[in-house]
């Protein structure tokens, strides 16, 4: 049942029946699992949750991650987390069994990352950046490298991150200036500044391993010219020990959420000592860093799911809770006799539960379907497969970070709102949750870029083909609703959105054919909104699908409330969401160009 | 010309030639005053903001207002600023000469109050409240409780507060269980808390003077039960001291944002001794406490909308400075070798700015509209006519309050996004405001509140001449924008717009005739966001009038840069704005009744 954070039984649900995980345990890689094992191993990380995360979200807001004396001091509670979660096999629960890891499907690794981040946000980046740094080093570091760091990451002894963004460049990667030089023997020496590192440093680690990128002195200018390196904080030395690497901790951002989570600004060899380590071949630094931000843009949207998804919670419990004012009759006056109500027997305290509902399950499920894409493209058989699933997830991961930041945004006002003024006081979660799910938008990209991708990378890519697929994934699960009355309705709707979609694009790619890309991508963000809003439709009927054949055939283990309450909230997100889609494809399909043509002193 | 935080120029455009203010100094109330005298008070208060109150506003947000011994501390810069705020006039300025008032029209009132806001809005709540609970003894109180109150409370020598929300009650005032027992002299004795008083306490005045509802023993239910009394904090003595009188303050609510302002917990008459003066007659305290919260609200909406403007010219410096990425070539790759060029040149960057800057100027002008239709009122020689711009009063005040609050948020989300990583910052203000603006859609009615109110009372009102008269102001907009070709398109639409505002409510209005309120308002607040669309596009068309005229007539004193910018303004809006409608009344004209029908435990 679901908690004061979390629903486990909707993600199983999602998982199960809807994105029929199990199906993926008869594939050799995952022959070891099965559903009883997966499902402990989601209860093992729920009750890490229930005793070690979400009892410290708040304080660790209150009391957030600071600098002092060039280091990082996190909450100290980080001690017990960091040491149980290398444990649990959090870090390594994705990797191969030959890396020291786990081989669990990606759908379930992302489930409990859910539960996690839905218990507390600030922890989990801790562990993923860990995770994703030291995937990069297995797939495209030597062995050395793999032997020197990646046992060590994988039960957290040391920590990772990803080294991007630099003062002068922000999110425009052609203009990372940090040099490496080579010298003689098998390292480059790093110099530069990296901000906005997250979980850059802490006291609960002995080493940070930084994957970095830089230019190699006389490297073509723009991303052809980036390379990568593992750069650690501290060196391995030939005794086997360690010794500093001239990487400094120069300060930390402080934020208006995720205050536990540091983020920090690193200076790599101020004094001309900062080793650095090739990882795979030099000036494809971007190529491989994209392996990691992809994950970590699927990453960034599930953690949004699960901030919205813990402020659902709280308002709800609130909602049950609370009396206040009374049901209108049938003059429109109140019987000022009677009791107060409960605060969820509103309409309008209803909808805004209906629309976190719709928001936060939507975001799970889109999560689970990239997942699972990624979980059918490692275990694919062909090339065409392996290509298909691959293109898929190619093309929904913008849509997977940005969904859930976007809207998320908009779910946990709704739960501020619900509980008044109590919900703009510390006193309540709702706040902290609001504050917490500001930056997701921002992380990884921001919405602006993973829109500038979304319509000018992915929609286009091999010629629209992921499109294509993708429209052949939506209509078979508008074929499953054709086959329920009660459905059809709003499988319809689907088709006409599908249709609409093709109209827009039609509408925007002869401007990209003529040259004018300004103009073909000015209102990428609109067509992000638009084209979301229909992919989360689709999520959503395809969800009512699940529930519609668990109904019909009775072989449903949770109560018939649950399977109604599933295809109530679809019915809710075509009237009150889906309904918006015209709206903004009208916007998009103007032809008066007004970003484009205002003039800076317009402002 | 603008600053960091507030637009002047526009300000006064919007004042002058928009609004027409100076129209009304004809008039006998504003007869001592010219538009030179206008501008010289606009300019005092702009110098104050700019010297006063901008200068601390990070301040207050990071040494917040905080309880201890049974006091309110708030920042020490409150000394020096509740002396000048006094001197300034800020509290008696809509006052009438008689009594002790500048008699200055409410549509200047109210420009100086967002100037304020715009610099610092966790200030203005002291003044803004003062004047509005001294406003209400001068309006219902009694000679004595006039000659007792009313100067100290227009020089802050004395707060005041209003004390509605009580903690069993929140918003539903039928439920005020706080009690007045007579007493053989001429004042009650008072019992009960009250929560969630904003400016209920602090350091720097001798006195505060609390408007509280409370129940007269032996009073019928719900609202037609509540009284209203003067309780000030401390008592007069026969020898013009002061006494205790039983008023403590029990604490302070720790918020996210607006956190130099306090928001404090009363507690009234615990030793029995708290004595309240009645003010007007009993039972009627909830008639005379609503010109004080109509008077609040559309404050509130303001003080949102200032807000969301400091935001937006904060964001208008940021792009205007910082560098990254480049435009986009024909072939849609960047030249890396080209200078990164000024984020305000990316059309996403400048959609977000051309969002905030509708939001913002079309806020701005609705509150001016308001605030024209009470000086209307107030100067207006026959009852037909006091009736008419009453009337629109009523209509427009929920719509004044909720628009800048909702769409407030929206912008200043924009200006964070604008910022990016430093956005979420602490060094940068956009992360404040956000904070700082969540609490708009909460104050003196939620927006919730306010939608049944715009739907329930004010449409409805009189057989709906309120709508009617309104829909003649915007015919006459749109008679004016027909005389200028550029702008028939938006004329267009605005008409549109009102004939499908027409159709809505006609499909609303069966449902209460036939006593189904529930149905009639379960989707009050979507209309709420469709009608302020409209309004607030009939604002940006009479904004692009007056721009126009001007711009013809050649006798306005800004650049024509300024002038088309705002019909550039008017145009984004219509195109990214006022397309939504449609959506919403689709949605609105929905019939699946899915919020009411959705039961407590489908969540």
């Amino acid at each position: 049942m679901k908690n004061e954070y979390v629903d486990i039984e909707t993600l199983k649900f999602l998982l199960y029946d809807v994105h029929k995980v199990h199906d993926l345990l008869t594939k050799d890689r995952f022959s070891e699992y099965d559903k009883t094992s997966l499902d402990l191993f989601l209860d093992s990380v729920k009750t890490f949750s229930d005793n070690s995360l979400f009892p410290f979200i708040k304080e660790m807001d209150e009391k957030p991650a600071y600098f002092k004396d060039g280091k990082i001091i996190v909450h100290p509670q980080f001690e017990s987390i960091l040491k149980d979660a290398g444990e649990l096999g959090l870090v390594s629960s994705m990797f191969n069994f030959e890396d020291g890891g786990l081989q669990i499907p990606s759908s379930i690794f992302h489930a409990a990352y859910f539960i996690m981040e839905a218990a507390n946000n600030h922890v989990t980046g801790y562990f993923g950046l860990t995770a994703g740094s030291a995937n990069l080093i297995v797939s495209f570091g030597s062995q050395y490298l793999k032997d020197m760091y990646v046992p060590k990451m994988l039960d957290l002894t040391w920590g990772g991150t990803m080294c991007l963004t630099e003062p002068q460049a922000g999110s425009s990667l052609s203009d990372v200036v940090t040099s490496a030089t080579p010298t003689n023997e098998n390292y480059y020496l790093i110099k530069g500044q990296k901000i906005f590192i997250s979980a850059g440093d802490h006291q609960f680690a002995d080493n940070f391993v930084h994957l970095v990128l830089a230019r190699i002195d006389g490297a073509p200018a723009g991303t052809k010219g980036v390379s990568l390196f593992v750069v650690p904080k501290n060196r391995p030395t030939q005794n086997d020990g360690l010794e500093p690497n001239d990487v400094a901790v120069a300060g930390e951002f402080e934020k208006m959420g995720q205050r536990g989570y540091c983020t920090t600004h690193m200076v790599f060899g101020d004094n001309g000592d900062s080793r650095g380590w090739l990882v795979g071949e030099a000036n494809k630094g971007l190529m491989y860093m994209f392996q990691m931000m992809n994950e970590a843009r699927v990453a960034t949207g599930r953690m949004g799911a699960g901030i919205a998804a813990a402020a659902y919670y709280s308002s709800i419990k609130y909602a049950n809770e609370r009396p206040q004012g009374r049901k209108l009759t049938s003059t429109g006056k109140k019987n000022v006799n009677e009791e107060q109500t409960l605060i969820i027997n509103h309409p309008d305290v209803k909808r805004m539960l209906l629309t976190q509902k719709a928001i936060v399950e939507g975001s799970m499920s889109l999560i689970a379907e990239t997942a699972n894409y990624l979980d059918k493209e490692l275990t694919s058989t062909s090339a065409a497969e392996k290509e298909k699933y691959n293109l898929l997830l190619e093309l929904l991961t913008p849509i997977a970070k940005t969904y859930p930041a976007e809207k998320g945004i908009e779910a946990t006002s709704n739960a501020i709102q619900i509980l008044g003024g109590y919900g703009f006081c510390f006193d309540f979660m709702p706040q902290q949750y609001y504050r917490d799910i500001r930056i997701i938008s921002i992380y990884e990209g921001t919405t602006g870029i993973q829109s500038l991708d979304l319509l000018s990378r992915k929609i286009t890519m091999k010629n629209g083909k992921a499109l294509q697929l993708l429209a052949a994934e939506i209509q078979e699960t508008i074929n499953v609703a054709n086959t329920y009355e009660e459905l059809q309705p709003y499988a319809s709707t689907l088709l006409e959105n599908l249709g609409l979609t093709q109209k827009v694009i039609a509408f925007l790619m002869p401007h990209a054919m003529k040259g004018n890309y300004e103009r073909f991508l000015a209102d990428a963000t609109i067509f992000m909104d638009f084209f979301s809003t229909i992919v989360i439709g689709w999520q959503w009927l395809k969800t009512a699908n699940a529930a519609k054949e668990l109904l019909t055939n009775g072989s449903g283990n949770q109560s018939t409330n649950f399977y109604d309450s599933k295809i109530h909230t679809m019915k809710f997100y075509y009237t009150y969401e889906m309904t918006k889609t015209k709206s903004l494809a009208k916007i998009i399909m103007n032809d008066e160009q007004l970003t484009i043509t205002a003039t800076k002193d317009l402002f």
